[in-house]
């Protein structure tokens, strides 16, 4: 390394603005944002794009069973540790043009850079274009493969939906393929991803790089509340068991009891079911979403003591019964010490205000921390806007994310030394 | 009328049990109910079923041009006026085998009994099984086109659904020939219904028959919160626009007032409709259904001002913005004073208990209340079920309803002698 000086090490920004701007066009919607809902057609053509982009640069350009697509770049033997840098390139329906996409393109430009200048590395380089992270049909999907957490009767459970089994059969994707895509960990040096914050924090303490210090766990349950369905007309308010009536207070008690007891948690009442759901029945039944996030197991579980306990307060006000059922487990995964610390020297190296910050969204490091270190970078979302067209990063800390994503991979290189 | 004693005047219950079952055997459920909605197979057998009982007994059958079935015992000369006996044979989703179906029996019964015994009459007797009465398309669809309420621009908006379309064709309906079922006032003597209450207060007050004073009106909103859609992990709890708190805090609220301020009233809130409706993001708009319903008009605008005012209360706790849009407007309906005493009368003939009460359902009296005197006859409803197959009336009660609806209508010749 001697004969590089650190400082003068800086991806190519107009060949990052040139590929994040072609990328942008690709299932554009009129507003600013991208649709590219995983297996869509604009998803298909994103991947196909990565695939040309890799190889036009003289990348290795090759696809997992599980949809993943990779661009490797041989810094030492072929069979050597490979440092993965990914992120995703589906989008939600309508949503950002910046979520996944900018992790990608510099990725791409980390190792077209790396490649260009000769750079010695002692381990491989491979930018990942994960599979349906945005969970269409399962979230993170293609680093849950990856890192062998998606088992075949999850793929079963899931294939019964009529349009997951379409969606595999358009990406030539099967059961087995799918679990093929499992990697050995002893061959992965870590895992590096750049990617918008999507909240407002960075921006409030204007820092220009968050340190991810980890990715918040997530309990998903569906709590149905029965009551009985009367004729609207004919049945006095006070004879009425209204599954609405318990729904709604149960809403306004989660919001409550979140803000006063849980700070650095969120939970949030997503969707409602009536039924019948006509304007001239009492709702018979109310099913609604409940999740909540936080940083930690223990913290999860009070929250769930607590939020669980109140939907049979909330239902007895109003003679109801309930139902509840778990419908989502995401436990939190911890960023490595080593790679946070290889990211903080990176931005100091670059002049970079930065700052700890935990990930309230759940990202393919979560699946990757498992089977090997993994580090995340953030860059500010301006007013924390995400998973819509309103998304937006400046370009500016656009390029200081992909310049800290390349020197966080010298660091490490460094280290491993 | 001298030759028969009033009080020997009863219906055949025998025939009444026969036909009700045969009926309820119609689309009938596992669970005891019926789901006959207007139009489907089920409930096109039960319309057959009608005609083909009229013409077994030899009353004339025949069918007007929005649908509506007759069965016509001439009493008088053919164009004398008609006593219209009527009720319907659809049924909403899933519901009782009671509704509807008890009136046209009666009906049917009444026919045959006058026919049976020679009674004179001033007027011709005119069974009429309405067409989607429960408002599959249209409510009051057949009584509202016999009173010449539905409009050729209704006509047209309705048919811009598809199913509505179609349906159309199977009944061999068309704009032209719907407008046609409107029937001239002056040829119509009057109308009378039999019907199960669909609620608890005759049961309450131990009344065998309730006579019905009155319709209640319906106005029916669609309100709209509208907040931001935002990531449920990134996005503090403080920092949110969440439309499921206004719309939730609103549905509480609706519940309280009309207890609190409006006893004799009623209101729910029987739909909402989250977008986009997943769990992981913040809702940014929550759309539900408001209908509130009372016996007159100067109520009806107290409780419209008093809830549509407290929309905008709870939007701003919330900093949500909120649109709202009439989607229903039936107004009162009075029963004929002079039909109220025959039904009385009857009664007191009978020996049975009687009660005023209005009707917090809508029936078709309220489209025949418009071109003629209307009077309407219930029957207790155990436990004030109704629009479910929990609906039940003792058969002993039926039979009493029949035999006011006889005698209703020989009081009503009486006074027309």
């Amino acid at each position: 390394m001697q004969q590089i000086k650190e400082a003068e090490i800086h991806i190519n920004i107009e060949r990052l603005f040139d590929r994040f701007d072609a990328l942008s066009k690709i299932g554009a919607t009129s507003d600013g944002g991208v649709h590219r809902p995983a297996f869509s057609e604009a998803h298909l053509l994103a991947r196909q794009w990565f695939l040309e982009e890799a190889a036009k640069v003289g990348l290795e350009a090759k696809t997992d069973g599980a949809g993943n697509n990779s661009a490797v770049l041989y810094c030492t033997s072929q069979d050597g540790p490979k440092m993965l840098l990914g992120s995703h390139l589906d989008s939600v329906p309508y949503g950002g043009r910046f979520d996944g996409a900018l992790g990608i393109v510099s990725a791409l430009e980390v190792l077209q850079t790396v490649r260009e200048r000769k750079i010695p590395l002692r381990f491989n380089l491979e930018a990942i274009n994960f599979m349906d992270e945005e969970g269409r049909f399962i979230d993170i999907f293609g680093s849950q493969a990856v890192a062998g957490t998606i088992r075949a009767e999850h793929l079963r459970s899931a294939s019964t939906n009529q349009l997951f089994k379409e969606a595999l059969s358009i990406a030539h994707l099967n059961e087995d393929s799918i679990l093929s895509a499992k990697r050995d960990p002893s061959n992965i040096a870590g895992y590096l991803e750049l990617h918008i914050e999507q909240g407002p924090r960075l921006v409030e303490q204007n820092a220009a790089i968050g340190i991810v210090t980890g990715i918040v766990g997530i309990r998903t349950y569906r709590i149905k509340f029965i009551g009985r369905s009367d004729h609207a007309g004919t049945t006095p308010m006070g004879r009425r068991l209204d599954a609405a009536q318990g729904a709604s207070s149960f809403t306004l008690a989660v919001r409550q009891l979140v803000i006063e007891n849980f700070p650095d948690a969120v939970a949030t009442v997503g969707n409602m079911i009536f039924e019948p759901g006509a304007s001239n029945v009492v709702p018979q039944t109310v099913t609604l979403s409940l999740e909540f996030r936080a940083g930690s197991e223990g913290e999860l579980n009070k929250i769930e003591k607590t939020l669980l306990g109140q939907v049979s307060v909330e239902a007895e006000k109003f003679g109801l019964k309930v139902e509840m059922e778990n419908t989502g487990f995401v436990v939190p995964a911890i960023m490595d010490a080593r790679f946070q610390e290889a990211i903080a020297n990176a931005s100091k190296k670059l002049g970079l205000a930065y700052t700890y910050i935990p990930s309230g969204a759940g990202h393919d490091a979560q699946s990757m921390a498992r089977i090997g270190p993994a580090g995340m970078i953030f860059v500010p979302s301006v007013d924390g806007f995400s998973h819509s067209a309103r998304e937006f990063t400046k370009w500016e800390d656009c390029v200081n994310g992909a310049n800290v994503l390349l020197n966080t991979v010298l660091n490490l290189n460094c280290e491993s030394e």
